[in-house]
């Protein structure tokens, strides 16, 4: 008999935790609803098992949700012991649950909940129950996020502007507890200590009364500037709140800076890691699929862990049929069908796919939908062609949408294959590459254009990042285009860390290590000079005092601690560490250091189920790992790593 | 300015309150999850309007739901003053709602929530608003369903079985509230005096103690029975709550046995006609599309309320895709299809004919995609082939089946000819009356078989039945149907008021009235002798005592009080008043009264938006109405009724 466990309809824990969070979002005193098509849960949930009681025993049905429970006996009441007589029993779990969603938990010596019960939504597709591994106790309740908490001390507390300032010391995502509240309060949460202060200004800030609730809700601060009318400040305490996951990575070098930035990286990642992976803990605190692509990509380097990717793409899929492309954005639906297959990739976990496959093809299907006569993806009402924050030419078609439209045909190609299905993605492919290069590239200046509809002939970096990234290109024309677009200085620079992490993913793929560490240094270096604890949204050198805080019109709208900032987990554990499968899963993985600027590393890279320890020292590299697998490559030569051995090399 | 109403995104309404009448049954004791998909609500809804302010002025968005207002002056709160200023304005309400349902209410001076407003899922797709005539307050909240409640009395109390049973004197439908509750109580709620003293055997019963809530939820009952452990009986009221709909209809005869038959027709149709017409009140409490089907016909002959035919299309129609037949059932979807185009001519709203004709083409594609290789509907895995609870050979295509499909597709044609669009609906229809007449018509027999699939060649009503009131044959052939069938008594009776109404139709489309009122008196006036004071669900004059009550294999699971027993209403006013529209809507109607066995007779019926009152006596008839489009036929005679006078045609 296996464990049991809570269990329920496919989706459906995801759909109801990325309910919540769509419509947690508040900014300047207001509620505000989520930009997009978010779907709800199913009202009511059949669950089916067939089993043999060798005696006569009784059951209880576990659940938060109402219903009951078909049996050979009759109909049966939840939530308390029923009789089953000796023999096969075929048995139907019918729930309902108009406010949460139909879950429940069953343990018993002859049938116990766990992945072997089928499930419909009364249309008699009969499918397996999905679970999640955090809960497996009766008494855990699936409503409830299983997040953890911990007390925290301001670091110091400041009499200033008529209220009090506390400062946490570095960002924060929690829980302010008053132990009463009294009239004519205010409180203002800040990332910065201008937000704090600037109350009305600040993008999380109330008025309280006695009648308030003493608990906020959690929201993400470094400083709590509070004021009170009376002049007497009730006592609080601070909770943080967050999800325990292991860091699988480590990495430490001589350059103390670096050492740095990863820790803040690992730190911003953490924050950001909850129900699903967030775009910014202080908002908007969505989940963004593009966004979460450069999560599952970290991830991979610093967790590995398989649940928060797998809860973070089945909320964003959501359930079809699609009516906008996801979070409104053209780029982002092309995002989720590629994380689909470089989930599989990383993990070898088929039945994920599985689970996902019917949705990955409705999108699909919507995406094609709205391509234009030439086979272009262009910006058609309510679309949002993103891309990136920085300046591209965005009119008509653009190029590094089709170049994502291009990997798309090639993920569902690989798919499909994978599942024994056809389709016609290998001609839609080569079709379309043939056009990218026929109507996108400029053979006299050795780049891809982003628009030839617009006539502007303009080059950005992003369109001829993804040309390198996704192999549009082979790598002499990778080459050239690193030369006259990203080594060119005329070409507007990237200001987001989203988009950097490509183009130093690019740069690493054409061997730019040193390139890449100069720039880690400057830029995450630079944030940290300015006393950054986590890593922002958009950083400008350029920029002055406060004006790092502002964006989209709002003083202090800028996110200080966005997911999309944590890259260098990535950059140093895939180029610098040189750790990357070599087949599905990581049944074979290389390693393949290649330190660049730094004289000696020590780090952990996590290997799908396992973990590889390098180390490099000058003219000499090991690895370790606990599986099997490894190859560590250095210096032209190779050698095995054996599982819970160590290879070494010097040369 | 128009009247502010609360507006919402269309059919939410309906589907809000559908979710929670699909999930309020209860039996014996049990949660009782509803046997099909049940679609939720939308999430978030956005609502659009364009207007000139002439001044700068306050609007304040009421709503139960939470949101913002996008203003020229930026993001505003709901339930607040928010200044607009002067000149063209466009607003944007963007609200969210997890448990209840987007809607709101704005009433000011240059802009109010009416039908002008648009809104969409943030899907871009923009359609008007929806509302319902009796929520125009600011104070109403469209979350509770604008029941009334009438304190009721019991006419009789009695100490038996150790504890108080009390008579209402008739089926009710309402709320007992305790002035407090104590341990040890038994509640008991039964049609029959019989149900109410069985306790645990009684459909609906509860133990009670203190904690529990002293207002009991609204439920079905003629007789309650309570037991006190203590001996303590705390002192309860009970309300009638109900739905204030006027009757336009009223018969009376000189006959006293079909005036009280006429008078508990209505009753009944009043207390089954809630949210949505439901099948019975006990249970299911159900909105069952075949059911529904005959209360919109009902419905047109008694209260000619739009408002809840368009509530209880709108809710069975629930949200597409459509993973099974409505209610599960085949032959509801097509009544389904077939209720829109009846409505349509009943009424001329064309609104309401867009607004449901996407998921009426949805339907239909569901429905055809399950036609077998032959184009005949046949019971697919999941499927139930209802047609009627008596005795109909259901083996392969069944004959009933085949000619609602034949009529699905004739309404199809004209609803999307209405619309304006094509499809291939002629000759489908076409082509399967052929294959219909081909493979159930037995020359011979002069009737039409169930079921050849099966070769057991059986005769039954139903199909015979079908095939004369929806035309499949010309009068002649109907006539030799009735005769071989209808008059066949070696042809098993109809045992279900509902299919009572159905073959008593025919009975009348083919002139024998007086066989009509005939069987009326005897099938209805035999519940009225047994003590009814509700039609019930089903009755067989042979059965004695308790018989009367059971079904399901439950002692009481009949229901006592079943909506599609109310049909004497459609018979009288249809066919012995003779009123029927003769073109859409009643712009033009006659009135063609057959009086059959009554001597004299007084009514009012219905038409649309009017109301016609015919007398009749001996050789003379009257009739006056308050709209155009009469005219009054008699003896071979005819007469223009004109709009508020009357005509009158001596014989």
């Amino acid at each position: 008999m296996s464990t049991a466990k809570w269990i329920w309809y496919p989706a459906e824990y995801e759909t109801y935790h990325h309910k919540l969070l769509s419509f947690r979002r508040q900014e300047y005193g207001c509620d505000y609803a989520c930009h997009w098509y978010v779907a709800n849960t199913e009202l009511s949930v059949r669950f089916f098992r067939t089993f043999v009681a060798q005696e006569d025993t009784y059951i209880k049905v576990i659940t938060h949700s109402k219903g009951m429970i078909r049996t050979q006996n009759g109909l049966k009441p939840v939530n308390e012991d029923i009789l089953i007589t000796k023999g096969e029993q075929q048995i139907c779990v019918e729930l309902f649950d108009l406010e949460g969603f139909c879950s429940f938990y069953l343990d018993s010596k002859y049938v116990v909940s766990d992945e072997n019960w089928t499930t419909d939504l009364h249309d008699n597709h009969f499918i397996n129950v999905a679970c999640e591994p955090a809960l497996t106790s009766p008494g855990d309740d699936p409503r409830k996020f299983p997040f953890e908490y911990k007390e925290v001390k301001p670091v110091s507390v400041e009499e200033i502007n008529g209220g009090r300032l506390y400062d946490f010391g570095k960002e924060m995502f929690g829980i302010i507890e008053f132990d009463k509240l009294i009239d004519g309060m205010f409180l203002s949460y800040g990332e910065s200590r201008e937000e704090a202060l600037d109350k009305v200004t600040s993008v999380i800030h109330e008025s309280l009364s006695a009648d308030d609730e003493a608990r906020r809700p959690a929201r993400a601060f470094r400083y709590i500037f509070v004021t009170s009318e009376s002049g007497e400040y009730p006592h609080f305490t601070a909770e943080y709140e967050y999800l325990p996951i292991e860091d699988k990575a480590s990495f430490r070098c001589e350059n103390e800076k670096v050492n740095k930035i990863w820790d803040i990286c690992s730190y911003t990642f953490h924050l950001n890691s909850r129900e699903f992976f967030l775009d910014g803990i202080k908002r908007d605190r969505w989940v963004w699929s593009g966004d979460a692509y450069q999560s599952y990509m970290i991830n991979n380097y610093l967790y590995a862990d398989r649940a928060i990717t797998k809860r973070t793409i089945t909320a964003l899929f959501g359930k079809p049929p699609y009516r906008t492309h996801i979070n409104t954005i053209n780029d982002y639906s092309a995002y989720l069908i590629i994380a689909v297959l470089e989930y599989y990739e990383a993990t070898g976990d088929m039945e994920f796919v599985k689970s996902v496959w019917e949705k990955t093809k409705a999108l699909y299907d919507f995406i094609v939908s709205r391509l234009d006569e030439r086979g272009y993806v262009v910006g058609l009402y309510g679309d949002w062609i993103f891309i990136d924050w920085g300046e591209v030419d965005k009119q008509g078609a653009v190029c590094a949408e089709q170049i994502l439209l291009w990997k798309t045909y090639l993920s569902m190609q690989k798919l499909s294959s994978l599942l024994g299905e056809d389709g016609d993605y290998p001609s839609r492919a080569e079709k379309l590459r043939d056009n990218i290069l026929r109507d996108f590239w400029r053979e006299d200046r050795k780049a891809f254009i982003d628009s030839f509809d617009s006539g502007k002939e303009q080059i950005s970096r992003q369109s001829n990042i993804f040309a390198i990234l996704y192999e549009l290109v082979d790598s002499d024309c990778a080459e050239k285009i690193f030369r006259n677009v990203l080594e060119n200085d005329n070409v507007p620079p990237i200001t987001t860390p989203y988009f950097k992490l490509y183009e130093l993913m690019a740069m690493c793929k054409l061997g730019r290590i040193e390139e890449m560490q100069t720039y880690l240094e400057g830029y995450w270096g630079g944030m940290l000079a300015l006393g950054a604890t986590s890593v922002w949204e958009q950083f400008k050198p350029d920029e002055r005092g406060t004006e790092h805080y502002a964006m989209y019109g709002g003083s202090y709208a800028r996110s200080l601690c966005h997911a999309w900032g944590s890259g260098p987990i990535l950059l140093l554990g895939k180029y610098v560490c040189g750790v990357k499968p070599t087949s599905t899963g990581y049944k074979t993985f290389e390693v393949e250091p290649k330190a660049g600027k730094y004289k000696s590393f020590v780090a952990d890279v996590p290997v799908n189920n396992g973990v590889v320890h390098v180390e490099f020292k000058g003219n000499s590299v090991s690895a370790s790992a606990d599986v099997e697998g490894g190859t560590l490559i250095f210096g032209g030569k190779s050698a095995v790593i054996p599982k819970n051995g160590a290879a070494e090399i010097v040369i």
